[in-house]
């Protein structure tokens, strides 16, 4: 259920506008998004005094260090978001669901990492490179797309700008951090045994992750054999680029990764285009690096990507199968991405988008105008 | 160069039915593909006294276990190869340029693992369970297909004899192992020096293993941006199914896994078929295993495939981005496939290539015709 914002018209925009310089909620603050999410506010410089620490009631009296202090976790069940300008939800569906109402009627912006409001059709999924004008000034809501698919809009909307889109095959390659705490725990546990000459059962995923890859650990739709997470790539892109029927192929698949998700893209355009043309759209594109040297074999990986903000793009490559047109034009091009899906894929892009909200900064800053410009 | 076989003409097709149940010689006995060989021909009983085990000299001395005893490794280019009914090649490519020709003219025939005569019109490239009928009978040199091709053209075969081939895109999850002993030493290296809170920096790939993946490590063509894996992929699929202008859409990339390779594949078919119809070509396939379990998330991994000569297939489903027709029949597929890329991506496959030519059975056994029909 999308919290019913017309119910909110008292307390809409002009809150939103009063609290621009108020606290920033962090819900979900001990997993590794929310982690992620206060390391980013602290590296920008926010004062310790402007976080709050929201996490469940069995996290509560923790401490998470910040600035040479310590920010004490604090029951997010328990808190009203008063003087809260904006809470960044890194928790489960479940819990912005129960959550979200109350943050948004205390004045809050939220922003949500869940897939709880992604496909609402009154709700912004975001990724500022792309769409960012999709935020209505003082939006109350904005969903944050998933991990896989902000790297791949990201990485293909150079081309889709310039080239137009017909069509992306996408096999990924995810690090065990995108399933949280238990799947970074699994590897390096694994790790440890092998080093010993002994083998660890995992505990947490259903296979084992080192020295192996397995299809992503997502639920399966019986019907259709698409795992969720290959759904939420289908789907959510297509919002974000308001390309409803765009043909997507994905296959997701887990590695023995500890962050940042790898993808190997294929994208069939409107119009062909020349490798020049390709690589001029990539050099001009924001958030967007291209590490692509043929000659050291110097390509995109996740440790080249992990805590990062930039999608590193490389590889760029005409498919072979297919012939350029007699001004050397081809239609599908090949590309490998990586991005670190903690940071641009999750706590990073939330973040973009409560700065392209002016939720971070004074409000006699200015910042909403420019960033929305 | 291919050896010139018309010149072996006195000494060919006679030569080797005299030596059928001769010695079966393994060049480049110590490497990882030599040893999986050795280990296969142990399995099936052959005698110790039968097996030639050859390597470079720095080798020679070296023993390794075999059938509670032990083989001693005889240099390779000392060896004169009379008697040696078949000579396995599992070494590079100039090895195999420089004692095939001396291996055939012995009489022995020659089924070479490297890439050194893939490509040429006058050699065999064979997969039994796909191009047996391509090998001659007493066929002097064969070629061994590159791993990847091996994996990628056992999934799909099923699907091509039933509903022919338009296109594939295949993304890799290829095992270090594919690179020799030096890419399994420095994963495991890296390993032990996490284990202990330390980075070990790589040793034989130009990027670390361990929590990450990498563009394969094979030469880029720079005018394409293909790496050399890639291409073989390409070439070599073309040749074994007889489809010369079939679209092939590879991305190659390491990941850490010790062994077995993983391939998310979309396959475009002539015919389109329905979820039945493509079960029941898997269901009735040679050297295919269907994993595929959506409730269990039971899925093809690399540890499954491990140590096995099935080409596991699983992920069965047809492409989320276009819609079946009226009878519910979709022209493109998507798979996830493992094989062990030391055993049926070369060891195996080498041997039941000799298996076929029988040259590991006594000469009264009958088993060429048998294996050839």
């Amino acid at each position: 259920m999308v919290p019913d914002r017309s119910s909110l018209s008292s307390s809409g925009t002009s809150t939103v506008d009063h609290h621009r310089a108020g606290r920033i909620a962090i819900i979900g603050a001990t997993g590794v998004v929310g982690r992620e999410a206060i390391s980013i506010l602290e590296s920008k410089g926010l004062s310790r005094s402007r976080i709050l620490a929201l996490a469940s009631e069995r996290s509560v009296g923790m401490t998470i260090p910040y600035a040479s202090d310590l920010l004490a976790i604090e029951s997010a069940d328990a808190c009203d978001f008063v003087g809260v300008s904006v809470a960044l939800f890194c928790a489960s569906s479940d819990v912005a669901q129960n959550l979200a109402p109350r943050a948004i009627a205390a004045g809050a912006a939220v922003i949500d990492n869940s897939s709880a409001f992604r496909l609402h059709p009154d709700v912004p999924l975001i990724v500022p490179e792309i769409n960012r004008a999709a935020l209505a000034h003082g939006s109350t809501l904005v969903a944050n797309p998933n991990c896989s698919a902000v790297i791949l809009t990201v990485a293909v909307e150079p081309l889709r700008q310039a080239f137009g889109l017909r069509a992306i095959d996408i096999a990924t390659y995810q690090a065990v951090s995108g399933a949280g705490q238990g799947g970074i725990d699994d590897l390096l546990n694994q790790v440890k045994a092998a080093a010993l000459g002994r083998t660890q059962a995992p505990s947490f995923f259903r296979e084992p992750c080192l020295f192996n890859v397995f299809s992503h650990d997502s639920a399966i739709e019986p019907e259709t054999g698409l795992n969720v997470e290959e759904r939420k790539i289908i789907d959510e892109s297509r919002k974000i680029w308001s390309l409803p029927t765009l043909r997507i192929t994905p296959t997701c698949v887990r590695v023995p990764v500890l962050r940042a998700h790898t993808q190997a893209i294929t994208v069939e355009l409107d119009q062909p285009a020349t490798e020049r043309d390709v690589r001029d759209a990539f050099a001009a594109a924001r958030g967007v690096r291209v590490v692509d040297d043929r000659v050291a074999s110097n390509f995109p990986t996740p440790l080249k990507a992990a805590h990062g903000d930039d999608v590193l793009v490389g590889r760029i490559r005409p498919d072979p199968g297919t012939s350029p047109d007699a001004s050397g034009r081809s239609r599908r091009w090949c590309l490998l991405a990586c991005g670190d899906q903690l940071r641009k894929g999750a706590a990073s892009n939330a973040i973009q988008i409560a700065d392209c909200l002016g939720l971070l900064t004074p409000a006699n800053a200015q910042a909403t105008s420019i960033a929305i410009a």
